[in-house]
């Protein structure tokens, strides 16, 4: 693939000409979702070429029975797998009794997709040249409603060019549909009902086993130079999983005909009778018709950039690149519904199943909290809240631990574990502390208490218990110690004393301590219920202390470090750059063993802790361990580069916070890792938002005020963000010679620069020299 | 299943009694082999009850396609299945024109299984009621010959009881079968030919993939009070991968008919016409006739135990249980052919697949060098060396090493890796060393240096430098150490300087290095042949031995043990005796993370390293290390009494070697595991045969001299036992009162009793106060 195939452009992600070889990769890119569904930009058409055909439904899934090699106790019976759902944009298309397919076509000419970020839609078009010497131009446009989320419009438009042209246009729904990602190659959906009425379909089916009942239904309007051509089927093909209308047009030389398709789905999560849902749900859409449609959708999507937008001035890859990570976290998840989560993919593709990983704690919150409302990250908590009963019973019944102590899912939908490595099911138990930490967070952003006495307060407490049980005490060292885990970097299994672990642990048990005080000093009742319920005594919150107050951290003190865990300093201590290029990847080049037992570092680990707790650690802490480990990071996941991105800002190393931030920033558009089409990496697009706002921005929020210590990559003239700090909107603009803030909003707001205090009117421009 | 269904007996195993609950178990404990093939003890008529077929052949496998949960890299592609091969022992029967099976019959009376160790044959009687009212008496004897190795015979006699009885014999070859074992359930034979003439069948198939030729073939004879009948079958029906003559006979109220059945295998490894070797096999065995066939057996079973007998008196169970365990080594292990190896399950299951551990270098080959010729060991050594070129291949292109580095594989049929656990197939890398300590091993007790100029040599070389590649300097440490092994335990993996790993590599590189320096004063030709083929410099060398020199071992000097690895002592040490019963076994009850914290071992780790290298510690080390390890010693693995017998005895600790012993000898016949129905524990039958003659017996080798420091069990009155020590067979008896000695053989032999040394001549009873 080229890596330039992407146009450079501020507001779209724009592939000229057609290229088979990228087909795949641009599936991934120019998705499109709604928080609700999503979908990879398939073709409509049929495409006998290399195609990864994905469709798919936010809290759908199946529980696909876990493969294995080797049992081991305490592995997870299943694990949820991203379903690929019914198909609703299919539409077949007969130019003069020959099928359309870019593959088949003897010329496709000005092959262009376009996605509109800032409008919310998608639109393809062509000329292409059949094999019966039809020439035909195409333009496509799809998108998925913002504001009826069951709703997707599709206007596909074909016009004659070099003959009058007969077409015949299929729009189909279609349930027959497979996973690429299979453990036995079992069928996921069960056909429960194919029903039409004039122009409308519907089929419904749910998933065998977690039996989710979905309509996937499709309304089709054909239009003949843009008018209502009140055209009726012609014919009907209704199979077991499967129904297709065909419509036929005969238009002259010049002419366009086009279909107007309205589709998508309702499901059971949502609806008694999904099928009068459904039929809703069309209605709905028709009454506002495509056009309004379409003004609606910009202007949601105005809304959001409203709140969200970064600009970046004088670089337009840069600009492009931190768009679509905002633009792709838009779409997949609206903050709604607290059933829902951010999966690693979005709706952009199947792998690493399951919908939820600490990547929502440690990565997304942080967006999600600064642009949009406080209830949505209040919604991402409280759906770990609504879980902890099932990590509660995962601790217990798996791992052998008691009396109310939670260990969360490294990889879940409904808050089972459903990963099946013991190195990282069992061992990668730091995911617990993000969950903490999440919920220091969010106080600490929002101002926002209530949170832990109504909900919180039972996580932290599950998450301790966990942590005061799994640490044990080394009569050897005189300290307690945690042993065999799995840190951030999973370039190291069952090792002990990860730093990164041990100092979280030992964080979650005095938070939550902390906490348990203040909800009995303000928020009595609260306590009494929850202590009540949980059955918490004085001795055992003492037996915690022992265990946080004594926790034994790994260190050299010849280097002045922390030690990633005990053993790291025994190893062969190559340096990254020293390393042959013809060894990396090494996660492609090297057997497990080799990479355990090596320095490289997969993603921030030591320096996940520092970014965590930067205020623990003096400046100079810092540099050292920075300088220390990023030597031996190959940042490998797309998880890295982001948290490298801020602290090298914060130490002044601009020109590898910009590298890393183009890293992040363009990971998926310039395919860094060679696997977009797989789908693109939308949690780590939350790092990239945070490289900008707590990299360059230097934003913090310190005893309730925000503070900032802006820079600026040489390579650009400006950028600005955008915080939602506490419902008023504060406006950052730095350029080579000035910081400028504007507020919406009512109260003045004092905020800290390079740690001088800046008094902040609203609508109110403040320039800082 | 009831532990005591086997009756005591001091040379058969007897089960009385039919029941359907223990079939299965039965099948595994009544197995039969030869060396070269062996099988389950199926019942040859057809039975609807629970059971698990099993007939293999040695050297005949399947790669099954690997299975994993998460692929990583440097797995292999497949695993090799021990194959269920063709069935040539069935016979269905037809009593008055109803099928007979013990699953239906209205009554089933003196049901009595017998394996008759002494003289190598299986024999199994009933009476049974049909739905039918007829009456019948089964006796049925099997072998499989010793001499004619691809032959097995069947005398299937009934006797009507109750009325005049007309019989149908239905033998069958059939080899449509499958595997318990498939990681896909895809088929493992594809037949080529089925054909017959006479009272002969064959069918001729070859396995997938792997395309060994097996041609399964029988030949039956009718007899009728005990007379040749000449009566041809009425009836054949040939299928695509069956054939099944009928046999038609009537016989009165009170007499006898049988079948006399030949039948087994002839195979591509062994025949460039397997059919023409077939039906030389069959005119072989018939000009010997089944008479003959049986008294040749019991005289090659005589001649085995002539040489490798162990008497124990007053104490039934346990002589039972060694000569169990001596019975199962034979059966499964000629040592006639270096292509084969010894199956873990030997021809009892399929469980494990592969057929080569490091159990045969570790545990096995002391039995087979004491108890056979010594080309039988030299055998086995050789079938390494005719896989080093695989073991070069595995550690070059599966894990990165380079320069003839070897690492010999986990489990193997063909020399290449099958197993895919990294913690195992790239981690327990200390298997390796026990395929150098085998060339040592053998050398010390037979005398024959030949095999180190000739093979050894270069086996050692390529693991030796696989050792000195796999150590790392440790700047820290200022040592080697070698990080992310999994040791003997395999309830610790990815741990620092396992003790035993860290020994061993140090021990090979110097024993590499030593044999070379000898094979160029005593072997110079061998020598520059090896050197040049091999590349091995001086400089290379002496990089060895900087290695060997400098390398790390952890130890507690507080304790005075050495460390199992860097973190055992962070660990929470509660002793085996303070864990509570309803947790055991851990392996059963406990997350593989909580078993890899845990202090809990799986089997000799540390003390694995102190039974090779006895003589590097003193007794004080071992018993501190003994006492140390041996109270966190769970014992999950077959292997792990045996070794603590030994150790027990030498500390004078005789009711815990007594006890060790127990159950390292039973361990099938009482099922302490649960789990005899999936197949014996063929190679931990040979560590029993070493905790009588090695820790009871306490016979060692130190230069070239055989020592001994006899010890009884209180349980016991006396045992013996007897050693091919360099081709004279000594006699060793132990009594609580004295110790004797006898030699078979030419030359005065002077052995150490309690380190005072005695002299033997040939045949002069020696008798010790």
């Amino acid at each position: 693939m080229n890596q330039d195939y992407i146009k450079a452009d501020n507001w779209s992600i724009i592939e000229e000409g057609f290229d088979a070889e990228s087909v795949k990769s641009s599936e991934s890119l120019f998705s499109i979702g709604n928080g609700a569904m999503g979908q990879r930009a398939n073709f409509e058409e049929s495409y006998t070429g290399e195609t990864f055909q994905g469709s798919y439904i936010a809290g759908i899934y199946y529980p696909d029975k876990t493969k294995v090699g080797w049992w081991k106790n305490g592995y997870p019976k299943y694990f949820a797998k991203v379903l690929n759902a019914p198909n609703w944009i299919g539409i077949d298309i007969e130019i003069n009794d020959e099928n359309l397919d870019l593959n088949m076509c003897t010329a496709v000419k000005n092959f262009r997709r376009e996605l509109n970020m800032k409008e919310g839609w998608y639109n393809r078009s062509f000329e292409a040249t059949l094999k019966n010497g039809t020439e035909i131009a195409v333009n496509v446009r799809r998108f998925l409603s913002m504001n009826l989320d069951e709703v997707g419009v599709i206007n596909y438009e074909i016009t004659a060019i070099n003959k009058d042209t007969k077409i015949v246009f299929k729009p189909y729904v279609d349930a027959g549909v497979t996973n690429e990602d299979t453990n036995w190659e079992e069928k996921f959906w069960e056909i429960l009902d194919v029903k039409r009425t004039g122009n409308e379909a519907f089929v419904t089916a749910q998933t065998f086993k977690t039996h989710f009942k979905v309509t996937t239904f499709m309304q089709n309007t054909i239009l003949v130079n843009g008018k209502n051509g009140n055209i009726s089927p012609s014919n009907i093909k209704t199979g077991t999983d499967k129904i297709q209308f065909s419509y036929d047009v005969i238009i002259a030389k010049g002419q366009k005909s086009s279909i107007q398709k309205i589709g998508g789905y309702t499901v059971s999560l949502n609806h008694e009778n999904t099928l009068s849902g459904a039929e809703n749900a069309i209605k709905n859409a028709l009454e506002k018709g495509y056009d309004n449609l379409l003004e609606e959708q910009i202007k949601a999507w105005a809304k959001i950039w409203e709140m969200s937008d970064i600009t970046i001035d004088g670089d337009v890859k840069a600009q492009q690149g931190i768009r679509f990570n905002i633009f792709q976290l838009n779409q997949t998840y609206s903050g709604k519904d607290s059933r829902l989560n951010i999966g690693p993919k979005g709706f952009t593709g199947e792998k690493y199943g399951g919908s939820t990983y600490w990547d929502t704690e440690a990565y997304c919150i942080p967006f999600y909290m600064a642009t949009k409302d406080q209830q949505v990250a209040r919604n991402l908590l409280t759906y770990r809240y609504n879980q902890l009963d099932k990590a509660i019973e995962n601790a217990e019944i798996n791992l052998g631990f008691k009396n109310g102590a939670a260990l969360y899912p490294m990889v879940t939908m409904n808050g089972e574990e459903c990963h099946n490595e013991w190195e990282i099911t069992h061992e990668e138990i730091h995911r617990n502390g993000a969950i903490a930490f999440a919920i220091f967070n969010y106080h600490r952003f929002t101002g926002d208490y209530s949170y832990i006495p109504e909900k919180g307060l039972e996580v932290l407490i599950g998450i301790a218990r966990f942590w005061h049980q799994r640490a044990n005490f080394s009569k050897d060292k005189n300290q307690f110690v945690i042993l065999g885990v799995t840190g951030p970097n999973e370039y190291e299994n069952n090792v002990n004393n990860n730093f990164y672990t041990n100092y979280i642990a030992k964080w979650c048990i005095d938070y939550t301590h902390d906490q348990i005080q203040k909800v009995l000093l303000e928020y009595p009742s609260d306590h009494k219920r929850i202590i009540e319920k949980v059955k918490l005594s004085d001795a055992e919150l003492q037996d915690w202390k022992k265990v946080s107050g004594n926790m034994y951290f790994p260190k050299s003190e010849e280097l002045g470090i922390y030690l990633q865990q005990d053993g790291f300093l025994d190893k062969e201590l190559v340096l990254v750059k020293d390393l042959d290029k013809s060894q990396r990847p090494i996660n492609q080049k090297w057997s497990w063993d080799r990479i355990l037992r090596s320095p490289y570092i997969k993603q921030a680990d030591v320096l996940q802790g520092f970014y965590f707790f930067e205020d623990h650690f003096s400046t100079e802490e810092l540099k050292r361990n920075f300088e220390f480990y990023e030597a031996f990071t190959v940042h490998e996941s797309s998880l890295s580069p982001c948290v490298h991105s801020i602290q090298a800002a914060k130490l002044d190393k601009m020109d590898m916070a910009y590298t890393f931030y183009l890293r992040t920033s363009r990971l998926d558009l310039d395919d860094y890792n060679k696997e977009v089409e797989e789908g693109c990496h939308i949690t780590s697009m939350a790092g990239t938002w945070m490289s900008i706002v707590e990299g360059f921005g230097g934003m913090r929020v310190k005893d309730n005020t925000l503070h900032f210590s802006p820079k600026i990559p040489k390579e650009w003239t400006g950028y600005s963000f955008k915080i939602n700090f506490r419902n008023q909107i504060l406006k950052v603009s730095v350029n080579h010679e000035e910081t400028l803030f504007e507020l919406e909003g009512t109260k003045n707001l004092t905020v800290f620069v390079n740690g001088e205090p800046v008094s902040v009117k609203p609508k109110t421009l403040v320039t800082l020299k």
